[in-house]
């Protein structure tokens, strides 16, 4: 397993830098003050050198969503309890929990993959690519084995193919799993080699004690596996969680097949810095979303040099971010496709003189 | 017409304070922790607010575009030349400039007005409400008279009332004026006791020795004309813009028929100020878009305690900020009419039972 995914990551090509001058001409070429479109004009150009292409097209976003439960939630580190994971990966599926809400208005896909929700259940809309029944609990064990670990992330990687296979243009990451802010912010403690007071936020919403507590948690789990900076797999089975190694594989398995993939918040963007940490050419394939307000956010962010374009304060998770930024990467697309260049903007002599009266005295 | 102005800026409703505290109820009922999809609940409490109605739905948008040249350009204040315009304004209605063809894409409507090109022209889809041949140069003499100010702000309120009167459910402002970063920095540094320097940026690309001249322009015009800042149809006259002033007129006439109305950059900000200075009670009703990378916009954004939630690093102007925020608004509805609340959310016993399997023994 853990030889297929080196194999992906060494197969991942960086961005096409001859299509990403041609973006650049182009972009220059539109009538408008040089650089006026700011971030629209820089996706434009990261799309170029995604897919090759200068003038591109999003029909097909879809938003894949990696459940999976945490046995740290044992300690008191979640505001939430661990059967919402299950309910709220079902309610995925039927387009009424925030992020699926929102896709559903905007006509994105949902895909929701199980890898790891702490109950047995039968549900035909979530796709069963379950590794185990949730994590351990990471404070006394290990939180998975780096077998586990490799086919999580190696589950990821075949989502994004699929959605390439099945026409998709672009893919979103986002996840469900009750305990996975306390993960993410361990697995950037590690990774960032900070300690957890700078990578831990409230989660859904923790009170003091539980906060200290889950601080607490984060840097003596760190102390007690003393997992390797250096290697992702590693870091990931002993304080990650199943569906941020599964969400870091959609990165890869994305940026494998020349396919733009949008982070979201948190456990996104850790997930998002494993995955570069593999195989650092996924950077390039990815386009930000909203900043969380979960701290940890900023650090991984900085560290990939991800520039959240939304500021909308949100911190819910599911991947609710991608659905809006979608709508970014549209905007961008229909700039470069739709706007005229300098040239054709011009309104030549011929159609003024048809158009403009006599009476003007100024112009 | 400055009278039925005032007619109207006194008709403009306070917001729906109980339609508000329903929206608030509501949002705390949804399926998510409190607060975490930040902006967009606060959206969706000011859209209540706007409308009486806890539930929104945003199926017409219109980007209204005012189109205006400013008589200050013969200083040397603004780095395109003046036939730009109209050039634009025409462009507009065709879909290949920045924010039509974003609008283009998305399905909004675009409406373009001609409140003051210089130029007498004749193109059916540029609305002709056409009030002077562009404005005088501010630096000699005031821009325009107080009735040709009060005329296009009573321009842009028709404008608002006919899209109301069409369906429409939102609109957004925009405009098309070479020179008019100049008369909104003037109007900023009037309104809000500055000096030039901190309202004034350099336009579409301004270098050092021009962008040094446009902040003693404006800086001398307000020494030279004493525009009293409590008396917006003064400022507006003699240092502002006919775009300017149709603007706030498009904030004033949407607040009066209780819709809302999306500001973009500096202009339209400038705009915003003015109208909420004739009449406080259309702050409500105004919803931010991108931070314009405009010197001004801060200031401006400030004062009306506007937060923008897009960092584009966008300067274009035209309103290319509005498409782009009505996807936001549009994803503000879509979370209160499409997630379920906690109770909805609930995966009932009956149901767990049929869709789980046996073997969950941690659950």
């Amino acid at each position: 397993m853990e030889s297929k995914i080196m194999e992906i990551a060494k197969a991942v090509r960086p961005l096409d830098g001859k299509a990403m001058e041609k973006a650049k001409k182009r972009q220059a070429e539109l009538a408008k003050p040089p650089g006026s479109l700011g971030k629209l004009e820089e996706i434009s150009i990261q799309l170029a050198g995604i897919t090759g292409k200068v003038i591109n097209e999003m029909k097909r976003s879809r938003l894949i969503v990696l459940a999976a439960d945490n046995g740290v939630v044992a300690e008191g580190v979640a505001a939430t309890p661990q059967s919402v994971t299950l309910a709220q990966t079902i309610n995925l599926t039927r387009g009424i929990t925030g992020a699926s809400a929102l896709a559903k208005y905007f006509g994105d896909e949902v895909v929701v993959a199980d890898v790891g929700v702490n109950a047995s259940f039968h549900c035909p809309e979530v796709l069963d690519r379950k590794i185990m029944l949730g994590t351990r609990n990471l404070a006394r064990e290990p939180a998975m084995t780096r077998e586990q670990a490799a086919k999580a992330v190696y589950t990821g990687i075949e989502l994004a193919l699929d959605a390439r296979r099945d026409g998709v243009d672009i893919v979103g990451v986002g996840e469900m799993g009750i305990g996975n802010t306390t993960t993410s912010a361990a697995v950037l403690s590690v990774l960032l080699g900070l300690p957890a007071e700078e990578t831990t936020g409230r989660g859904s919403g923790l009170d003091d004690e539980a906060f200290a507590k889950k601080k607490r948690v984060i840097d003596s789990a760190i102390a007690l596996h003393k997992p390797d900076r250096n290697d992702v797999l590693d870091v990931l089975s002993k304080v990650g969680g199943l569906d941020m190694a599964a969400m870091a594989g959609v990165y890869l398995g994305a940026a494998y097949c020349s396919m733009p993939v949008v982070a979201d918040g948190l456990i996104s963007v850790a997930a998002a810095l494993c995955a570069v940490r593999l195989c650092p050419n996924v950077r390039g394939y990815i386009i930000p979303s909203h900043a969380s307000y979960e701290k940890g956010y900023s650090a991984a962010a900085k560290e990939l040099g991800l520039e959240p374009y939304l500021k909308l304060d949100m911190r819910l998770g599911e991947g609710s971010g991608c659905p809006i930024a979608f709508r970014i990467v549209e905007a961008a697309c229909a700039v470069m496709s739709g706007m005229a260049t300098f040239a054709e903007a011009e309104i030549n002599d011929d159609y003024l003189a048809d158009i403009r009266g006599n009476e003007d005295k100024r112009f």
